[in-house]
């Protein structure tokens, strides 16, 4: 069976390397393009010397035209409007599009709904499969288990992180607020310090450690009486967001179009 | 709303004594009744003196019969041959019957079926929530994860215990199994010790330790490319099958008559 | 060899009878005598009664005089007064006084000072073995390791706890500043949210959690590039206070009078 | 103040590019040369490139007396034989020998002592600094609290890993056989499977978890009744022996001759 033929969007940005990096590892697939946007400075450089590899022989272009016909899947770390306009270039191509771009507005996801009726897209902004998998777990005990139980989210980064709690701490959070019918941000205890009072029946609360080099790590906590049961992600490296991608790349071959998730990846939308 | 009446069977015994005593500390539930085998010491003594609480002029018998038109459950942690019959009562008086009762024999499951074509049963070898809801939630993860996920169950307990694995750490490697399709005796690695060799893909790896008072603590480890996830379970002291034992017989008032487990008690069944 | 005799202040309060009840089940120890404050309402009681367990035929006292010339030591978690009187007592006796008591002025102080000239006098704000062995190696590992090392520590409480971070934290906080020569008042970092900046060299971070039934749980961690080092503290249960006392009571027996601390009792005040 | 001239023996090791790679981004230091063993492919080499940097302008070479004058360290993670050799070399030089070479033999110690009479030399089988800490910790810990603390030893390592438990497991665990005064051969307990029995008062146990790319994990449990107190460390990359190392180097300038071991360098000699 020939191989699955991917390209990459923003082949210089560090989750561009990193994707064309993996592709050459990973049997079964290959780099068939790698799409800049007009007036990058990475168009015309070679694909393999750009993420620290051997030459390819294959140059970044900014011509969705001069991608082969052996294109079946883009993958996408990129800007909003980058994405859009790759949405609409895969619905016209019949390609999948796995993106992974952060920030997008509610027009933007319209945009990515409408070409979707054309071609199966696939969108988080979080593509790691543990945390995917992790969130859909956390919102199904979360209601499966009443009030009694209370829901603590701890996370560790590095000592450089400049914002707490993490966006994937706040992801888990809402897994479990959704899980149990609530609304996030009226229920949630940022801050403990000095005299609190007793913690209160359906809070969820969040505390963050930072230090060294860790990558990331995030605890979900369901605390009940004498019994606890905790879900723990641990990061080594940021590779899984890559990894997560490929996995959605080849899910999506041959599959309805649609806007996807990658719960659906994972097959656990109906959770 | 009258309370629901309930009934706990083998009342001298240690979880017989626990769910005396959370019946008397939990709102919306009587206990009504207690019921010991025939020639027990226990018959005639008084039920909450037995649990070590204040006098409650209920005493233990031996005679169904006896049981008040109120008794709408049977709480049972007893023996196969006692939880057979007590099947057969609740089905004669269409009461719930919730039996944690372990070492059942297939001819004893196929009595139970029968009895729960007029009675609701809910029986589990682990009563507790926490437990129940981690295996369903391991078997998911399991099947969602292909076998690039390395499976690791690690448990503690207390110096005195004598075995190992841990029955609960057989339960959820069991869960694992059965998410991913395969046969846990024929995959197991229970002894890693001098030169091992690599480790072989798709099988389940478990540890123990040992020390302490430590009351019991499972670890179900996912160990991928640079990621993992874990599932965790702490319990602080044995009162959780009591109180596992509590809801399902909650849940059983009303239901179609059948024979359940605790999955579908947690709303799990179809995970 | 006879049997230690011990005595136990305040032994109607949730200590003394945790020590009444350890004492009673420890080989090689004898209460002999339990001394209440005048006009305590426990005064004439029955000290096992006391403690829920069977009559022991010796009634609790307000007089010093009448303790029996067996007593060896005194057990005292009451409060400053009373302490510094029964320093007194010890050094007119000179039994040995292990207290455990709270709030201790610096008059206090130099009053226990002075009767430490004529008895062993033991005390610390946290009587338990794990943590001052604890303490006593942060202080150690955070003079051995640089500020390249972030610290920071993590505590887990039940969810009626009213404030944080727990006393434990701060004296183990406390500790880790000490081996640094730092002034942890001006280095702790005790919230963390929103946009925080980049965490800072040298500051030791604090976080809380709080949950279920949680008797307490520490962590202190020593980030630094590329690896890490957590101490941890996992209490079951209460009793941990009242062992260390006890074995504060026979490490101070035949002791040279003098105030000492609990990381004297381990062999750690070399640290 | 000038660099720190630091030689590395065996350059094109994986320890040897690490320590070249680890120079170069550190303050304070230089590489001043580069010692491969005589007939070496990587003589003549630049030593830059060996460690994928830009080229250095310094080549490999097989000659102690081509070294400048500049040169004060020796890094080196190579074999007893070249390690006995770079000792008097460091002898009669009068620089200091860091090294972290394992399978040394006693008549290979006794050469060293030898040398160590005219020179500083460090040598460690774990040059890592916060496992030598925690080493000194734990024998301490042991010492401190009788044989009624259970003590456990948990690893985990990823799926390649061939033996258990892993060198460091038993490093920690002799640290406490030291700290009880014990013989760790026959006190381990290394394996746990079916009916074990009891487990017994005084024996240290080994369990061993393998999955995924985890680079190295070790818990220490000292587990006693009802408070647990636990020693981890965790590993992120391999570069934490070069940090070792290095610190060691910078620390050895200066001092007096002799034979030191990596707790001398972090000033827990005397624990």
């Amino acid at each position: 069976m020939a191989d699955v033929g991917l390209v990459v969007a923003g082949p210089s940005g560090r989750m561009g390397q990193t994707l064309i990096r993996m592709i050459a590892e990973t049997p079964g697939v290959t780099l068939c393009g790698a799409l800049a946007r007009p007036g990058s400075a990475a168009v015309g450089a070679d694909c393999g010397r750009l993420a620290g590899l051997e030459p390819s022989g294959m140059a970044v272009t900014d011509d969705p035209l001069a991608l082969p016909e052996t294109a079946q899947a883009i993958l996408d770390f990129t800007t909003p409007a980058t994405t859009v306009a790759l949405a609409a270039l895969a619905a016209r191509r019949g390609m999948v599009l796995v993106s992974g771009t952060t920030g997008l507005s509610p027009d933007d996801f319209s945009q990515l709904r409408k070409s979707s009726r054309h071609a199966v897209i696939v969108h988080s902004g979080n593509m790691g499969l543990g945390i995917n998998l992790l969130a859909a777990m956390i919102r199904r005990a979360a209601s499966s288990l009443d009030a009694e139980f209370d829901i603590e989210i701890l996370e560790m980064h590095h000592s450089r992180k400049v914002d707490a709690p993490s966006g994937t701490a706040l992801l888990l959070g809402q897994a479990a607020a959704d899980g149990r019918g609530i609304d996030l941000e009226a229920r949630a205890d940022r801050r403990r310090e000095g005299h609190t009072g007793a913690r209160e029946k359906g809070h969820i609360g969040f505390a963050a450690l930072r230090g060294g080099t860790v990558i990331g790590e995030h605890s979900v906590i369901l605390a009940g009486e004498h019994e606890r049961i905790e879900f723990r992600h641990k990061a080594e490296d940021r590779t899984m967001f890559a990894r997560g991608a490929l996995r959605a790349a080849l899910w999506g071959l041959g599959r309805a179009p649609g806007l996807y998730s990658m719960a659906d990846v994972l097959g656990l939308a109906d959770f």
